[in-house]
C-alpha cells in the first residue's frame, strides 16, 4: 500500500506481560492545496488520492462547480529540500475566467452574515453558494438498498482492516452499485475524494447517488453533499443538529444511525421507499 | 441541557413499519475566535465551554503560554441582528506584550519550514514553538490505573449517553483521578475545552497527567498534548503514524487501542508500570 499504511514498534501491554512487536499504522501527512500558485489550505490527510482530494476540495468550497473550471492539478516539484518533491503539496490552475477563492481566514461563509456567526446564517450561506439543488432530485432508494450499503463499505475498506485508523466514504447509485469508495484519517477528507473522483468522471451534479460516511454526519458532510448535488446522505452513526437543518433546507435526505436493518430518516423520508 | 441538544422529528424505519417520534441530537454550531478584535479561526463546536474551549485554542496554537497572558476572553455584544448577541463570537484580549497570532491561512508551521510540507516539518515545528517540555516529566501511571479510565470517561459523558453524538475528553492525574471531562462534536474541541479548563485553573503546564480520548490519535490531538506539556496521551482506538512520530519526539507516552485490560504503547513505555 505504499504510503497509506507505516509500521511502527509498539508494547502490547496486558496484566500478564508486555511484548513488543511490529504494527501497521495508518500514514497520516500534511497535504498544502494550492490554487494557481496561491496557498489555500493545508490538511492532514493520508496520501494517496490526493488529486481528488483536493478537486473535491475545490468544489464543496464552491471554487469549481465541474472539472473544466480546472486546467491542472499537479505536485509541485522542489516543494522540499534537495529540491525534492514531498508529494504533499498540489497546485490546482483555474481555467480562464474562474475566480480566485479569497484565502482570508476569515473569508468563509460565516462571516459574510448580517447575523455574524450562526448556524441560521450558515445553512443561508451553503444554499446560496451551492450551484446544484439536491432537493429537486427526484431518486428514491428502497429501504433495504440502503440497509446492505455499510457492509459493501466495510468490504471495500482495506486500509480499516488492518489499521482499524481510517474513515470510509463511498458514493453509490439508487441501485445500491458501489461507484466510489475512498478512505482518508480524515472523514471530510474521504468525502472530498470520492467527489472528486465525480470531478474526474464529470459526474458533478451527483444525482441520483447515495452518499455513505462510516462515522457521524456533521455540517461539514452535508455541506459537502449540498455543494455536489448529491440527494440522499447516510451515516452509520448519528447526525449533529445542524447537519439535519442544512438537510431539511437543501431537500437532501439525511439518514443515520443506518445499521441492520434500522434507520433514522431526518429529512424527505419521501425519497425512501420501503 | 439547554443549547447542547435540540429535538427533532425522525421516521425510524424498520423492515416491519415507519414511526415517526421525536429524537435527541446533538447541538452543532459555529464559534468564531476573535483575538483583540480580529477574526482568528471559526470552530464547528457543540455549544457549552466556549470560554475554556478558546482558551485551550489559544493555547494549544502557541498564542498564550498560560493564564497570565489573557485579560478577558467575552462573548461579542450585537454579533447578531437586531443587535442580538449569538453567544457565537468570543473575543480574547491579549496582556499588553503578548504578540498577535498571524491570521494568514498559511500560517501555521507547515509553511515556514525549509522542507515545505511534510510530515518530519511538522514534527520540528511542534518541538520548537511548544514552550513545554513533556519529554522532561518523570511521572509514571500503572497500567490498570489507565485501563479504568475509558470507563471513567463513558460514566462521566452524559450528552453522548442520549446522543450518540459526541467526542469526549478527560484530563486524569497519575492516580487516575478525573481532574475534567468536556464533550464536544469535535474532538480536537473537546480537547482544547480541558485544555483550557487547565489554562482558567492555571494549572499548565499539565505535568503529571494523561489526556483520555474517545476516538482516535491524530497528529492535531498529539501536537495538543506536547502544547501543553501533557506526558501521557491515550485513545481508546487507533493511532496515525505522525501522532506516533510527534510522540516519540516530544518525549509523550502514546497509549493507543486501550480497551478492557490491555493497551499499546507506542512511546515511552517506561512511564507505564505493571
Amino acid at each position: 500500500m505504499g504510503r497509506v499504511t507505516a509500521r511502527r514498534r509498539v508494547s502490547h501491554v496486558t496484566p500478564e506481560d508486555a511484548v513488543t512487536r511490529p504494527e501497521t499504522l495508518v500514514v497520516e501527512e500534511p497535504l498544502e492545496i494550492r490554487v494557481n500558485g496561491k496557498p489555500l489550505t493545508v490538511t492532514m490527510r493520508t496520501p494517496g488520492s490526493d488529486v481528488e482530494l483536493a478537486q473535491g476540495f475545490l468544489l464543496t468550497e464552491g471554487v469549481i462547480g465541474h472539472r473544466d473550471d480546472l486546467l491542472t492539478v499537479r505536485y509541485c516539484k522542489g516543494a522540499g529540500p534537495d529540491n525534492l518533491n514531498t508529494y504533499n503539496v498540489l497546485d490546482a490552475t483555474l481555467a480562464p475566467g474562474v475566480a480566485m477563492p479569497e484565502t482570508d481566514i476569515t473569508r468563509n461563509f460565516y462571516t459574510t452574515s448580517s447575523c455574524g456567526v450562526c448556524g441560521k446564517a450558515s445553512l443561508e450561506a451553503v444554499r446560496t453558494i451551492s450551484r446544484y439543488s439536491p432537493g429537486d432530485d427526484a431518486s428514491t432508494v428502497k429501504a433495504d438498498t440502503l440497509s446492505a450499503m455499510p457492509e459493501q463499505l466495510r468490504a471495500e475498506q482495506k486500509v480499516f482492516a488492518s489499521t482499524g485508523g481510517l474513515h470510509g466514504a463511498a458514493l453509490f447509485d439508487a441501485e445500491g452499485a458501489v461507484l466510489a469508495v475512498r478512505e482518508d484519517v480524515g472523514r471530510h477528507n474521504a468525502v472530498d475524494k470520492v467527489i472528486g473522483w465525480a470531478v474526474e468522471q464529470d459526474r458533478v451534479p451527483l444525482t441520483g447517488t447515495v452518499l455513505l460516511v462510516s462515522g457521524r454526519a456533521s455540517f461539514e458532510l452535508a455541506q459537502k453533499a449540498v455543494m455536489a448535488g448529491i440527494p440522499v446522505l447516510a451515516a452509520v452513526s448519528a447526525p449533529s443538529s445542524l447537519a439535519v437543518d442544512l438537510a431539511s433546507q437543501s431537500g437532501v435526505t439525511l439518514v443515520a444511525f443506518l445499521r441492520g436493518e434500522s434507520m433514522n430518516v431526518y429529512t424527505r423520508p419521501d425519497r425512501i421507499k420501503r
